[in-house]
């Protein structure tokens, strides 16, 4: 596989369009569309929320059909809207359904933006001649600007990879929000390829990358009313689903996730920094998980990392209330190779000795919890606004 | 009951003592001790935390012993201190109960401060004549001082009451920590009475007051590794036991507890507003905390409260993922009696008829889950900072 530039225009088989529908403010970009040429399968995760957006619900209830295209805007994200939120998504979808000549059951859609507003759906339906009509396989990278809320530039990735010998393409756009995100960051992704991949290949793989690029990332990424990843690939006679032919998409796949997840880390809000949260020798698996998070999500960590203070005792505090399974003479902390504890026990390092690590923009902290084997980890940035210094700088 | 003036110089029985030791800084009262006359019966409640600093193991060791006296340092939490942490604590508490004339384990110890460094144990011990020695029944309000960290002033509560015509005094000083408490803040409280009280009574009303007063404003209050709050009650050959005759103690210590949890509030780090989280309606007791944790802790809840932003979305959208039953449909969110979400779909109430309630120091944001009979309340304060400007102005 090989990292290409641009954005969804890369991929053959797609169209997109982005239009200033004025949903909520009169001069943003805000209302999309992409479109699959053909029909194409889908995977997809959305928020576990039990408060959930209706694009959201209406999704679930599509994901498994033949897709034709998907319909996004931002600034609104048409959640606890009720009955009427649900029905302002039926008549959009329908409307875009017969404009495209296919079935509601074909459409998609996802939203983002401020929660309990009503979508302007009049609005937005005669805005759909237009939409319809600017749709061009070039508009790919009006689709990732559309989609920002609070982001700070778009977000996108692409590569081209090979099966059998053939070349294909990959490509992917995503909208972050805020703070990556101690709740309610919404994530919108969405990934094309023109690969007609096995369906059932495509969902497992798909869900597992979820694990390890995005949801380690947004940390709490099960979180707002509207979390949607979708990626969508062409329906076809033949697929491709024997791993070893597919190992160069898989490794595209991978390589488009990870680079919008690291994408959406550099724009987290006012950070600085992008820290690796790696947990490993803990009882299970899922109390790994338990401590990366609970690490990633401690806002004094935080507010350490911003400070360059090295508070392995927040992050051990931190380990300590995250539910997993800790003995304190076991648990040892280190910035990079450097142990900062060990066993139990402070080390006597010295601050000249790890400064370099601490004010780099990158770096990992690896907590080692020494009672098993389960491993994981998570991203998490620093918190660098002016109500953080008390915090930052308490222990230096 | 009747609210009094001043702190634990009111309550009969007791002496106290605090001096500048050194211990972290050079010019601040760092350490405290409390000393029970005669002697006196404890009940107390400590972090859940699976790292709890020396101090905390010394307590659940010997709080069921007859207390002789609180030793209490501040600036120095002796948290992930390993052995030698442990070995400091009982050097320091055995020397007291030396000095005193007692026991070691008629010696408690409570610390906060940093964490993973040792303490400075031999200048703590050459410290303690003078901390004994300065032992007077009027030091109370040392005490509410000495234990301050990044406290903006001393909180200290009293009142008198009466058992059977006979009037007595309790008190109790309290410090909270930085911004009551997304995690770490260490709360230590201390309370007294010279009345004498029976025991299993006064751990059993200790321990449920804690959960509507303390655990209601610290949020995560079982995340600290240095959580401490003891009451005493003195040792007595007869002890007051009936719910019938105690009905004014009842009153009395729940108005100090109350009393200190308000003034943890308002000394949140930056805080401008304390804002009650009242949830009603839920499946169970148990899925109302859920859901009062999860919003009270949502930092774009806070943020939305610190910008007077009648922000119900975020609201309902941390009641969708606290873990507990929601279904959307039966949801309701009130401003004091004004709802702004009813039965899951948005009201048309205008900003400026509820303007005034946003701009208010204090009000209640009431919950309505609409499935059963569990309720909940914790209260929560704004977050105030620079940094949270661009959540706090998303929305309005």
């Amino acid at each position: 596989m090989k990292e290409t530039t641009g954005g969804l225009e890369t991929v053959k088989g797609y169209r997109f369009s982005s239009i200033k529908c004025g949903i909520r403010y009169t001069n943003k970009i805000d209302y999309s569309i992409i479109v699959s040429e053909t029909m194409s399968n889908a995977s997809g995760v959305f928020t576990t929320n039990k408060i959930s957006a209706a694009p959201v619900k209406i999704c679930r209830e599509r994901i498994n059909n033949s897709i034709k295209a998907i319909l996004i805007n931002s600034t609104n994200a048409n959640a606890c809207t009720g009955d009427e939120g649900y029905q302002n998504t039926i008549k959009l979808t329908d409307d875009i359904a017969e404009k495209l000549g296919v079935k509601p059951e074909n459409i998609l859609m996802a939203s983002t933006g401020i929660i309990g507003r009503q979508l302007p759906a009049d609005k937005m339906l005669s805005a759909h001649e237009d939409l319809v009509d600017s749709l061009k396989p070039e508009n790919g990278a009006t689709i990732a600007e559309a989609i920002m809320t609070t982001d700070t530039f778009p977000k996108q990735a692409a590569a081209s990879f090979t099966i059998s010998g053939k070349e294909f393409n990959i490509a992917g756009v995503a909208k972050g929000s805020g703070m990556i995100a101690p709740n309610m960051a919404t994530l919108l992704s969405f990934i094309v390829t023109d690969a007609p991949v096995d369906r059932s290949f495509l969902d497992t793989t798909f869900k597992k990358l979820i694990k390890t690029t995005f949801n380690a990332i947004t940390i709490d990424g099960d979180m707002s009313t509207n979390d949607t990843a979708i990626i969508l690939s062409p329906v076809s006679e033949k697929y491709y689903s024997s791993e070893t032919e597919l190992s160069d998409f898989l490794k595209a796949l991978e390589f488009v996730m990870n680079r919008l997840a690291e994408l959406l880390i550099e724009d987290g809000e006012g950070a600085t920094k992008g820290v690796k949260i790696y947990v490993k020798g803990a009882a299970t698996d899922d109390d790994a998980v338990l401590i990366s998070r609970a690490v990633s999500e401690s806002l004094l960590v935080k507010t350490a990392i911003f400070g360059n203070d090295p508070n392995w005792g927040r992050i051990a505090c931190a380990a300590g209330y995250s539910g997993a399974a800790i003995e304190e003479k076991k648990l040892s902390i280190y910035l990079e190779d450097k142990p900062l504890f060990l066993n139990g026990k402070p080390t006597d390092i010295d601050y000249s000795s790890i400064e370099e690590i601490l004010t780099r923009r990158n770096y990992t902290i690896t907590i080692d919890i020494g009672l098993g084997t389960g491993e994981s980890y998570m991203f998490t940035t620093d918190i660098s606004y002016d109500y953080v210094k008390i915090n930052a700088q308490y222990s230096t």
